[in-house]
């Protein structure tokens, strides 16, 4: 071979890798992926959580620094996002049982159905199982009960999200390393099913079965292998080699959920970011992990419209997403982190009519409790008083936990504010709601107390923002995307494309 | 030199080459571009246009086409998507003028600027201009007149949008290729300066000046060498070659814009699209061009919360990208299409408190008039009726023009509909608004006939939209961009960043 040949060779390998390398700067333009698969994947999901809840809290953190926009949370800052669209089989508006199969398994199902078809026929495999077969060890968080329908839907394969027993059950089978947040809902079994489903729907012999007497499914847990902690002492003793744990908080709130973010006692409650953290030092090893982090209750807020309350809700989310930042920070090139949603709930909207252009965020910061607690407050009042109710006692009540009415806080009462207020407060003393105006009721109150109802709405309204429901939207939901393989997710698609995704990115683990 | 060493040479250069192309693949995952110029460049913005406007017409044209989900807008197919933020210097929930002058020159500045800082004595130059400095030639077209706030901030410097006169002065000085859409608002000179600013805030001698007789700014456009042409044949007539060309619509419609995409005739009107395709044959030359096009009237029917307005005005928008689109497969690697949107409008949501779950988005479909020409037949009702009014006429108009009460079309009337029907009709029959309530007049009606406005939301609440304010809101924005350096448009920005990516892009052309 002579000299000139040789270099020629040479010449021609190098053009080769060059157009080889050139079609991978190429292929990654069009948002492709081709090297190694991730070995530590987070998945977070806000439940109810748009792009308004994000923005809104976004919105109230620029406020309260007073600076002129806004203060980005730490997901935001992701390099990638997406957006897509969560309608389920049978209804446009979706459930978070057909939105958390999409989001786990990569199919679309029917309403309240948690990892199988449709028709409840065939189980789909889910993203956190195929993690388990490919090695990472795995993880399930949520704020709310760890047998809801999001954190379900990453380990159970059951016909309805209401079989809470049945979805405890799936959670000891499946042999998963960590399992976090609240409790279960259910463990003593499903002696009543609220499901609007009818027993048929079920599959054969469910109705006679959840009558009889059923072992608590925490002893059954315990049968597997799994450890249950549920003290704080405990949890903070939880070290790593802590195998098989399901860990839930010390105090639970309504559902078995963890108490609101803005009822939390940063003394005895252990909060979402917490349950993280934990996670990933019980979750660290050589084969890498994958854990799924919902906020849960982000939602629940939405639902009964409650401003203030979604914006401490998302913070904590945000702080739970910050512990995987700091681990990506450690290991940048083999890590994923997506931060999605499952659906928008409550039609959030930063503008609303009667405040025109204007809007105030900061004002969120005077309200110092829960819808939910402070619906317990009131159903204390009306109890205690036996019917001597005083709407100056509600107007007390109103200032103390929502600054309403407070001039000082910049939080006058109009006239009609006041009338909104009354109303709510006459419809709330009543044992029962006034069924005579039902459609125009509903519109006002959904199904919560009507003068607590009426407070978060006027506080929201004030700060400037409107809502158009009292449940869930069919608005696209944002993903959003850092580190290997994070820039797939940008583009509009569908929710059942973000875990297709990810199979594809640890298919070659 | 050996033969050996003249093979490592070649090894090191091939190293140092493979080095660099594989910093180009890792780049590009970082969302950077590199590559030559874009030569074509489309700057498609939907005045008004969030998330929910586009997800509510693609919601609207599966439920039409009876799928199960959406049937995507053609922009909704694009690769890449971000989205940003909107605030404008002195308020959160911006305007177009500021939003429009963030989008066409990267700098904030305050409500109703065009194109120059928030204390209106820089001007900025904008991304239009720049182009044309690079050689490109540039085209401005708008469904809204040609001189309102979003297509100003591509050409003009102006202390406030409502200079109409001295904007369309600008407009002659720019030297662009072809302006085309709406009218001019004001050709005959600013008698009556519609805006809440004090004269002050125009600069030096404004005051007078604008009252003197002014020339008609269609003749200075002339004397500038522009052609003005408004007839459907003058518009059929250019051709290739044609330049410096002010196309207008032949029926305007209010504010000189063009008639609703619903209230058009597809034989005598010029759609947005006409305009759009008719620009890539004018400016379509060797040197590249940029257009924008804005979607405006998206915006305007938006404020008035009429839902079936809205979708009609997305369809013709997405119907104008479609021109561009097709362009773009013909130069596929030499073009670049944004679509973007100044700020949301109304607080859209794909989800209403009085229909649950539910939604019916076909149901828009049996609405055949916009708000505005509606409202006309209202106006006309009332002054011909002189107090003679009839319920009983309001309701067949309903029904007439928005199915509303056709139980064929699942239209019913419930009980609580009808009243609202009735209270509006009443309002709407009146001279004045009602005083006594004012706050709770505008909750229910904002500034538009109280009878119109009561059907939009009845209609949009059965298809089971919801709105919460009459006004813009400060929900994030989604881009989708496709083409040479679109990958650039993922992440969540600021609204200032999409010129500047873009300004990046032509820097070396």
């Amino acid at each position: 071979m002579t000299l000139l040949t040789k270099n020629l060779k040479l010449l021609f390998i190098t053009a080769i890798v060059l157009v080889a390398f050139g079609f991978q700067a190429q292929a990654s333009e069009k948002n492709d992926y081709q090297g190694p698969a991730p070995k530590y994947i987070f998945y977070f999901i806000g439940d109810g959580m748009g792009l308004s809840q994000a923005n809104a809290t976004e919105a109230y953190l620029g406020a309260i620094a007073k600076s002129n926009g806004i203060q980005k949370l730490e997901f935001s800052k992701f390099p990638n996002t997406g957006f897509y669209t969560t309608y389920a089989t049978n209804r446009f508006i979706t459930g978070s049982a057909a939105a958390g199969t999409a989001l786990s398994t990569g199919h679309k199902t029917s309403i309240n159905t948690i990892g199988m078809d449709a028709s409840k026929q065939i189980a789909y495999k889910n993203i956190a199982e195929m993690a388990k077969d490919k090695g990472y060890k795995v993880g399930i968080v949520s704020s709310v009960s760890i047998d809801h329908a999001t954190p379900a839907t990453f380990y159970a394969h059951e016909p309805s999200r209401n079989q809470y027993y049945k979805i405890s059950l799936d959670l000891s089978k499946s042999g998963f390393n960590y399992f976090a947040g609240g409790g279960f809902k259910h463990p003593e079994g499903d002696g009543k099913i609220d499901d609007n489903n009818t027993m048929a729907n079920f599959g054969m012999g469910d109705a006679t079965q959840i009558k009889k007497k059923q072992t608590n499914s925490m002893d059954i847990a315990i049968s597997k292998g799994y450890r249950i902690v549920n003290s704080l002492k405990g949890f903070h003793a939880l070290k790593k080699g802590d195998d098989k744990i399901i860990a839930s908080a010390p105090h639970l709130a309504g559902g078995k959920a963890l108490p609101y973010a803005i009822d939390q006692d940063s003394l005895t409650d252990i909060s979402l970011g917490d349950f993280t953290q934990k996670g990933i030092e019980l979750l660290d090893n050589p084969n890498g992990f994958f854990m799924m982090v919902e906020g849960g209750k982000i939602d629940w807020a939405c639902h009964a419209n409650d401003a203030a309350t979604v914006v401490k809700e998302v913070l904590q989310f945000d702080k739970a997403v910050s512990k995987a930042i700091a681990f990506y920070n450690q290991h940048p090139n083999e890590t994923l982190i997506l931060v999605a949603g499952d659906h928008e709930t409550g039609g959030m909207a930063l503008g609303f009519s009667g405040t025109h252009y204007d809007s105030e965020f900061a004002l969120l910061q005077y309200q110092n409790i829960s819808y939910e607690d402070f619906t317990k407050i009131m159903n204390t009042y009306r109890i205690d008083k036996r019917g001597h109710y005083n709407f100056e006692d509600a107007l007390a009540l109103a200032k103390k936990y929502f600054g309403l009415g407070d001039a000082s806080k910049g939080l006058e009462l109009s006239k009609f504010d006041l009338q909104q207020m009354k109303d709510a407060f006459n419809q709330s003393m009543k044992k029962k709601q006034n069924k005579k105006n039902k459609d125009q009721y509903y519109l006002l109150y959904g199904s919560y107390d009507p003068f607590t109802t009426t407070l978060c709405h006027l506080l929201s309204q004030k700060a400037g923002i409107g809502w158009t429901s009292f449940s869930h939207t069919a608005t696209p939901i944002p993903v959003r995307a850092m580190g290997v393989g994070a820039n797939l997710y940008t583009g509009f698609f569908d929710n059942t494309d973000i875990p297709k995704k990810l199979m594809k990115l640890i298919e070659n683990k």
